[in-house]
């Protein structure tokens, strides 16, 4: 196998070159500071201007409800605490999903410690919610819920037009904040039609540079800061603008939706491919997505395999895969997002996640299969301890 | 005149070549998360290690003393709020200088309505805070200094070892967060030989790319996080890793070290060249730069002359300066740092920095005092009132 076969989209995704080419021009021609009130910085100031208005587009929503930030964390963190923050009277209870990103689950944690009382949802065994159990948690107490449209594991859409129905009958006035770091440039996103008072998306995910995000704040909804300074962002973000990494953003948001629907075809077509490929492979294994997830991610459990000997394997042939998720800077990586959906622990331990991306081909899936005969049957624990017992 | 004289450098810096292109060949080509285990996330991650380890020999700090942030507001808002949040025995008294930067003004605002108790110190004309007023205000309930260790809009160098020294005698168990952010690559940082415990330093202010910087926690200091997740950098500071902006500052920050001496020799002659040259020029005008500041600041009143209005005749000549600072994103300009200093308000409003850099000349120097001399006598507001009178 000559060149790299990169199926580890959902962790981070490879820079657009024509993203790279106009970052590289921002940051060495058009480098003023927008606070400048000169035409450098003028002209910086356009660049996020059309950024803005860019991404504001691309989910039916007007430039000035969206807020640049270094990213889908800080665009979880901010939306979160900063509702909060700004809206003490609205409650003291928070509901989440159990098989949220940790970048909301450990927010929610904090915040268990700072007073307010807060539900974790249960999933079924494809990692959807109940909405039974939301219905009865939601009080007049409920501040706010957030909820991930696509999860990063697994690729399960939760149906959020369900959920706003379930939140405007139960109180109006709890707010949805969407994690759509995942669902963003894969799929159609409208967050006023659908309810959403928040919604943080990231730009690293799309083939858009590193360190850069946003959060949609509907026009009617205040949230505060979690940064004090020179009042940028219309005062909810300060610090000196990323004009390249919002400018290249922008255009890798550009460039996402103009593919949009042709990339999700060639996902779909690959993660059928992959699968019908698996099913005649002799491979033991459990296809942990949904067949109507999003397409972009497929998550996989091999049996009596430890999904990170099983990385290991790939690499070596040059293949990139994640076991669980990227997210969790290195700790244990035993799934909470499978061990939530109840799939047993066996199964976790054996789950990879493949995730693609529009530079990934059909040729690139039926190698991963063949690599998958090749490595698998040497690494199976069960036939390495019955070969054991045998000698 | 044909190209551009920037001299706005303390605002933002052309990013050097070098960096533009190391920063576009990691995001083409070393994508991948730190976070995911396969090969490609661990050549990010060896990146980031040798950006900390680079930056870290920049200030004799040890590697895990140097936490990336998304930039010089973030620092000083992680360094100061973090701070205070883990430490909450300490005490509720906190100090800081008139003249600091709004990313620590604004966060003492915020923190005066959360029960801390704030001092903003005095400072002399020429921008030095008075040793004895600190001496008086620090008590066994002092948690923290904040103190920027060069003024952005004066180039002023505050004494770092006396304030040290009063803290010593009067309460060590005190900690100094110095803002470093227009220090850092200019003069030589020793935090801990100084006696600073929380350092917060940028990337754009020295040829490197916008949305990064980093804080220096002493080893000895605990800080909390402001944003919570994957527990990226030490759980410091959640988030997937910006892998080019972190690597493209190290690279920009060993550029500007090597460089130090030759451009601190540089800017020093740019400011006695400039001020030569205005002395014999004829145009009433005030120096508000110490002469032992740091000579790539220089801060000018021109008399009879709103500073904006000069700002942009210079622009048309291709001439880009600053009036006050960029940091107050758009905000009224009438600079706090001036008025602190007692400079009158007719010296404040025509007041104008200039600020240097490696890329800037002495000819550049020349033809900047040659538009002075044909600009201001056009704009000055004295003579055009007299003009006015006669007509």
């Amino acid at each position: 196998m000559g060149s790299e076969i990169y199926l580890d989209n959902s962790a981070t995704t490879r820079q657009y070159d024509e993203v790279t080419e106009f970052i590289s021009d921002t940051a060495a021609n058009k480098y003023g500071n927008p606070s400048s009130l000169h035409s450098k910085g003028i002209e910086a100031e356009k660049l996020i201007k059309n950024a803005r208005e860019g991404i504001a587009r691309t989910m039916d929503a007007e430039p000035s409800e969206i807020y640049f930030t270094s990213g889908g964390t800080e665009s979880n963190n901010l939306a979160i605490i900063g509702y909060l923050e700004a809206n003490p009277r609205k409650g003291k209870h928070i509901i989440t999903v159990k098989t949220e990103h940790p970048s909301v689950l450990e927010v929610f944690r904090h915040l268990e410690t700072k007073g307010f009382r807060v539900d974790y949802l249960d999933v079924d065994e494809t990692g959807l919610i109940h909405l039974e159990q939301l219905k009865q948690l939601i009080s007049s107490e409920t501040a706010l819920i957030s909820v991930m449209l696509v999860n990063n594991e697994t690729g399960t859409i939760q149906r959020i037009d369900d959920i706003s129905g379930v939140r405007n009958e139960m109180n109006p006035q709890t707010v949805i904040h969407a994690d759509a770091v995942q669902a963003y440039g894969k799929t159609v996103l409208q967050p006023a039609k659908a309810g959403i008072g928040l919604m943080s998306v990231s730009s690293h995910k799309i083939h858009g540079p590193k360190g850069i995000g946003a959060l949609y704040v509907s026009k009617r909804i205040k949230i505060k800061p979690l940064f004090y300074g020179g009042g940028q962002e219309a005062l909810l973000r300060s610090g000196t603008e990323n004009v390249p990494g919002i400018a290249g953003f922008g255009l890798a948001a550009e460039i996402a939706h103009k593919k949009m629907k042709e990339n999700y075809r060639l996902a779909a077509s690959l993660k059928q491919l992959f699968i019908d490929e698996l099913a005649v492979s002799g491979i033991s294994h459990r296809v942990n997505s949904r067949s109507d997830a999003l397409p972009h991610i497929l998550n996989i459990s091999f049996e009596n395999v430890k999904s990170e000997v099983l990385l290991h394997h790939l690499e070596q042939r040059g293949i990139f895969v994640s076991t669980g998720s990227a997210c969790s800077s290195h700790k244990n990586n035993k799934s909470h997002v499978l061990t939530a959906m109840g799939i047993p622990q066996g199964l976790v331990d054996g789950s990879v996640r493949f995730s693609f991306s529009g530079y990934n081909t059909k040729e690139q899936i039926r190698l991963t299969v063949e690599a998958l005969k090749d490595i698998i049957p040497m690494i199976d624990i069960s036939r390495n301890r019955k070969t054991r017992r045998k000698q």
